[in-house]
């Protein structure tokens, strides 16, 4: 095993069950490793405030452009203040959405040109990948009849066809990168699906 | 002369008297033409509201490419909600600062990667650049010594360095960009900058 730590990141349409896996996968590995959760955008001082002023611009008529350069200002910050180092330290790091969360919802689900996306993340990043993505794939109608049990009013149909659209994206990614991106079947329980992504991380933590 | 508006910007290290040409430029031409003055970063809410975020979060360790990232999203706000609609109203768009200004300050100045400086340059202005940029040129001992009479707390040799570095910034961009960058020579009279300034805006509308 290498002594740098390993960049996992867990993506997911709305209602996937992918941040209760993050949080699981969190404390399971956190018995035998070093582990830090993030959860974008946020997770340093700037990161937050930066989030912050998303919320309070988003009725102020900021384009799409702007907005995705806010999240890649935040996700920079991100990058070189906690994940670098964390990694140069051996930390596992588990992210609740990074990179492709960024082209499946800005690119497939609000039309931004995607190589702008492309070229964006990679300045932002300075071409950092994790080194092992879960996707948590599921049926957009599924999600949402999972989700309307606690939230009935989000249960539109614009909505539904967003999420279909970013369900795209993310098995368009996948089908780019299948050496990165492990496409995990969402309708498992959560019992499964931990033990599912623990088989991977401990694969990836003998490589 | 084309229906479509002329964009100038203009540019120089502090003190040179850039913002001073600025405000004559515009109310000069404004006697015959539709003129609109920006100050960048500022111009629209959403870029106010980025301003005051880096003036709040500059104490907190921002990193100069997330910095740059949240300059670089005032500025593509700026250019989608008001500087091409103006192009498109046939307005002369006279900007105090625009992309030579991350160039020469962050890239020359602060020593960022210059190639990521022009990438995010280019995405965050879909490639717009200016029709005319005036770069008024001053040796920056003579800019602090002028200011030095207003301010004399920031003369300082940290400061001269750093407006030393900018300046040759500004004039290897002048020399690779000559049919764009036009240099004056910020010695002469704010009254013959000003004649100068509007010879060469009277040549570009004839164009």
């Amino acid at each position: 095993m290498d002594t740098r730590g390993v960049f996992i990141s867990l993506e997911g349409i709305d209602g996937s069950g992918k941040s209760t896996l993050a949080r699981s996968l969190v404390d399971a590995l956190a018995q035998k490793h070093q582990v830090l959760g993030l959860r974008e955008p946020g997770g340093t001082v700037i990161s937050e405030k930066i989030r912050e002023m998303l919320l309070d611009v988003r009725n102020d008529g900021i384009i799409g452009k702007a907005e995705a350069m806010l999240y890649a200002a935040a996700r920079c910050q991100l990058v070189e203040e906690v994940i670098r180092p964390g990694l140069d330290r051996g930390t596992i790091i588990i992210a609740d959405r990074y990179l492709d969360s960024t082209v499946a919802y800005q690119g497939y689900g609000r039309g931004l040109d995607l190589g702008f996306l492309e070229d964006l993340n990679r300045l932002c990043t300075g071409g950092l990948k994790p080194d092992l993505t879960l996707l948590l794939d599921l049926d957009p109608q599924e999600a949402l009849l999972r989700r309307s049990e606690e939230i009935p009013d989000r249960l539109e149909q614009e909505g539904l066809a967003f999420q279909i659209r970013i369900r795209e994206g993310y098995l368009d990614l996948w089908d780019k990168e299948p050496e990165r991106i492990k496409r995990l079947d969402a309708t498992h329980s959560p019992e499964f699906l931990l033990q599912e992504a623990l088989l991977l991380v401990e694969k990836l933590l003998a490589e």
